[in-house]
């Protein structure tokens, strides 16, 4: 099957449906249209598209389902989407649009939801183009999406609905799905109560195609994401953003392009800048590596002198954007055991190989730290940053945490890694993998002295995760389950670490497709994404609720709610065995009339 | 035979003589005595030995030969050596030392040389065992010696004596030479005379042996070194320095061992100190490559910040020793087109790849070249500065003129490379390659204006050389030409571009050996550093004779001079066909007796 689809990518490229240069190259303007990659799998045949879609088509859909570009939809014609949401939530459905012929020109309106004198205004709804990304698959094992994958021919690959695009107006192809987005941004002051209005697509040479929108909005107030208490900590990478749109790194063009997507994250609640206090943290293995954002200057008379431009720079555009509870700083284990300085007798940059224990490394980091902590304090970031760490063995930890301590001992130190009993309590922040847990005891201490314990997915759960193959409703799993395990968050190491192509391929040369990346140049959101966050604010109206109900001796619904929650955790699922989509749909309910 | 010497070798070094660890590592205590490698020519059998030298030999010998090491010297015994020098001079001679039976700890000492009451101390007299070290030959055709030798089998090897020991004692093996090089520092205040006194070689077991020494002092005086006009200017590699002796480059270590390397230079006239004002000017053709010395940090405001440490500390360093009269720095046209500088945005260092002529190369060097002055100014530093290239295009150095012009006008320029006429003018010191000449007019205009003009050899003199092979003659011809062809002095590339291993074997991967050194760690001098300087007085005693006949009008005497002074050009030698070192010898008792 994958030859016989090689094949016909082959054909369809030697007979000249070429690929765009914009497509080689990867770097497109963020305002215009591109064209998809073919799509490997063949559909439906136009025989059959032409036998069961007659004119056009244009119905909501679900948003829990991918829906394949060149297969017919099998869904019943919907016209009506009614959602429900809390005042300052945002709210979300997929609708479909195929037809048996080409459309031009095709672009969506909104219009404003109404009820009576009360209106969400058009500007709160945000309709976009669903496209179609390259995907693979998970490993033949089925059990994770990890390890290097420098042939993709050994994985299944398909196009998947996923990048929920900005542009206004594009062609679409006859017999082909068009998927379209809506998000509602409910404002917070919006009135409880029924409010309707209309999406609609219209194009050149073709009656404009209308559904209703119906957003019930419930009397219950989710606060603004900067005061949400979810601990989100999603990876940003500016080195991305600088190589793929080719703009000098921290120019301001390059700020500016960054920007939206920051803006994204603070959006979401985002509560931790990145940083990178020195060379390639993690080997590279990402398409962009990181560079450090600190200078080291060994000087010849033996000195060391410490520049923080590039750091102050990035730290202060964050918190300008309203990312400003945690400056992370990675890291003082690299995964390749080497730590660049410039030396100014050769001036070159010049590596040191050495490891935690060792006097030099302690010397290496000790100087630094000292100085660092100088610096933040100075900038009043003391108290918000964290040297941080991932995925290293707990002997070398324990060696960094005693350098650390040794240079300044009320420094915080973060790991994203395996829970140990010994030096979790040093740590301020500690996220483990998904599928393990801190012991209540733990966790409860944790709390009283105010440190973080959250947990995260990277490429080794094969479920939930937000490969781009995943299922939509993962996303959105995965987040309920942090507050469902008693977690006090989510960490993903990447969001927008881009593969070389993004826009059109999320396949890269490790682990499964779309772990580096859920936000898309342009910036453009994604299935994926949104239903990130559509987990987080079922969380804080967890949250939310909890409180209240507790606070009012409400227990029977407290226990109702509870019980649905405990469902979001692989114990409760294995339990129930319910379609995670279908156990979303329930809580959102359940926190929509409780 | 180069293959039946191999085996040889092969054999000796199984059956265990061993080559010690040094000598495989390259880094040898200057105080300590080191083994030599196996001597590739056979020489003459222990037979012919012991039939031709019964018991210990003694005996002055020539300085224009290089005795092999185990062929039985074709020497009439001499036991008096009588030279002759001014004031102020410094003179030699070659003695051999060789047995039949293995000598224990031997060691040389020297008398005071005496006049009735006048003295020239024995301090003033240096002897030295003389060293041999493997080296190679010309190109088969003979021509050169340049291009790469990634294969030693290729050219023949044998053993050449040519560096002269700093140890005070060591072993002599039955059947070998053991060369013994004297060197006499006439003090400038000794009387005019003949003074007398011995070098004796002792040693364990033996009757010491002694040779008669006797100087004739003229009367006339050579000044100091640092007042020759001879523009001499062999370039410094401080980093071979620092790698050898495996010190911190500009450590206080590393100072302490460049010290008395660059005080021979430093005796021997050295007008210029060589920087490095980027990485790599000459892409790393030597074992050791330079760095730049000169910190460029690109800010991510877009301004450059420059820094000095490293160029000051060697700068003052070398003023320290005495050598101050210029300060080459090398170079705006790299022999790879390949700009380095720190990048503070990614906090690297990154390269440009530009050319002379280009837009980016303009401003690269302009913006620098401006805080350069400013920076030499405030040292005091700029009039004896020279932004300096080799071997570059005539258009490549008219544009980096036009960069430099256009920093500041007053900048000065240097070029080691062709003459072309069109930029002749604009450099103040230009040397050109052997057999080369300035037109009289441009010469004669150039001294008017102050203007350095000398010439060099390279790899691309067969001869005359300093290749570890060459004549010993050829150094001293070499630097008598500079006169002889109306030149100002003389530049050689490199003096201390140690190879691996410079002490054992002086072959490297690239050109004919010895090309890049004739000093030694130790440091150690050598035969043909001794007679290249011996060749610089002779080149000050021609000049200062030829003012004083000029200026008495002894037009006879002027006459001789310069008819012996003319044939040190390839002109003159080939119009005699006069052996080189008989040429010097009677140029040398004209100089001491005119």
């Amino acid at each position: 099957m994958k030859i016989r689809n090689q094949l016909i990518m082959l054909a369809m490229l030697t007979v000249g449906i070429a690929l765009p240069l914009s497509a080689q190259q990867g770097t497109v303007n963020p305002a215009e249209d591109y064209t998809e990659l073919p799509d490997p799998k063949p559909g439906d045949t136009p025989e059959t598209w032409r036998a069961k879609v007659k004119g056009n088509h244009f119905t909501w859909a679900s948003i829990d389902v991918r829906y394949p570009k060149h297969t017919v939809p099998d869904v019943r014609t919907e016209k009506t989407w009614s959602g429900t949401g809390w005042k300052g939530e945002r709210i979300h459905a997929q609708a479909l649009f195929y037809a048996d012929a080409d459309v031009k020109q095709a672009r969506l309106e909104v219009s404003d939801l109404r009820k009576g004198k009360d209106v969400i205004p058009a500007s709160a709804l945000t309709p976009g183009f669903v496209r179609y990304v390259m995907t693979d698959e998970l490993n033949k094992d089925g059990k994770s999406g990890c390890g290097e994958r420098p042939d993709k021919s050994q994985w299944d690959s398909s196009l998947v609905a996923d990048a929920i695009d900005i542009i206004k107006v594009r062609d679409i192809a006859a017999c082909s799905v068009q998927p379209v987005w809506l998000k509602v941004q409910i404002p917070a002051e919006t009135p409880a109560g029924k409010y309707k209005g209309t999406l609609t697509l219209t194009a050149e040479g073709m009656q404009p195609q209308q559904l209703q929108v119906q957003v019930q909005v419930v009397n219950r107030t989710l606060p603004a994401p900067r005061d949400w208490k979810f601990h989100l900590d999603l990876w940003q990478n500016p080195y991305a953003v600088a190589r793929y749109y080719d703009v000098p790194l921290w120019s301001e063009e390059h700020f500016e392009l960054m920007r939206p997507i920051m803006q994204m994250l603070a959006d979401a609640g985002q509560k931790s800048i990145t940083t990178s206090i020195m060379h390639k943290p993690w080997a590279g293995q990402t398409e962009d590596h990181f560079d450090s954002m600190v200078t080291r200057i060994k000087k010849i008379d033996g000195t060391w002198r410490y520049d923080y431009a590039v750091f102050d720079r990035w730290v202060e555009f964050m918190l300008g954007i309203g990312i400003d509870q945690q400056i992370s700083c990675y890291t003082m284990i690299p995964w390749a055991l080497t730590f660049d300085y410039y030396d100014e007798a050769t001036n070159r940059v010049q590596f040191l190989n050495t490891k935690p224990g060792e006097k030099a490394y302690a010397e290496y980091w000790g100087v630094f730290l000292k100085d660092f902590a100088k610096h933040l304090r100075e900038k009043g970031w003391f108290e918000k940053t964290a040297i941080s760490m991932d995925e290293r063995p707990m002997e070398a930890m324990r060696e960094a945490i005693k350098v650390i301590k040794a240079a300044d001992p009320d420094f915080k130190i973060t790991l994203a890694g395996n829970y140990h009993e010994e030096i979790q309590a040093d740590l301020y922040y500690l996220s483990i993998p998904y599928g393990h847990q801190f012991p209540e005891d733990v966790k409860a201490e944790r709390e009283r002295r105010g440190q973080i314990s959250t947990l995260y997915t990277c490429c080794a759960e094969a479920w939930p995760n937000t490969f781009t193959f995943s299922e939509p409703a993962e996303a959105a799993w995965t987040t309920i389950h942090a507050i469902a395990g008693g977690y006090d968050g989510y960490l993903r190491w990447a969001v927008n670490s881009w593969v070389l192509d993004p826009l059109h391929d999320s396949r890269f040369r490790t682990w499964a497709a779309g772990d580096t990346y859920s936000i898309y140049p342009g910036p453009r959101s994604s299935i994926r994404f949104e239903r990130l966050v559509e987990g987080i604010q079922d969380a804080e109206k967890i949250r939310i609720l909890r409180e209240e109900l507790e606070g009012k001796g409400a227990t029977g619904k407290l226990r109702k709610l509870n019980e649905c929650v405990a469902k979001f955790t692989p114990e409760g699922i294995s339990r129930t065995q319910q379609d995670p989509a279908e156990m979303i749909h329930e809580l959102s309910r359940l926190l929509n009339t409780l």
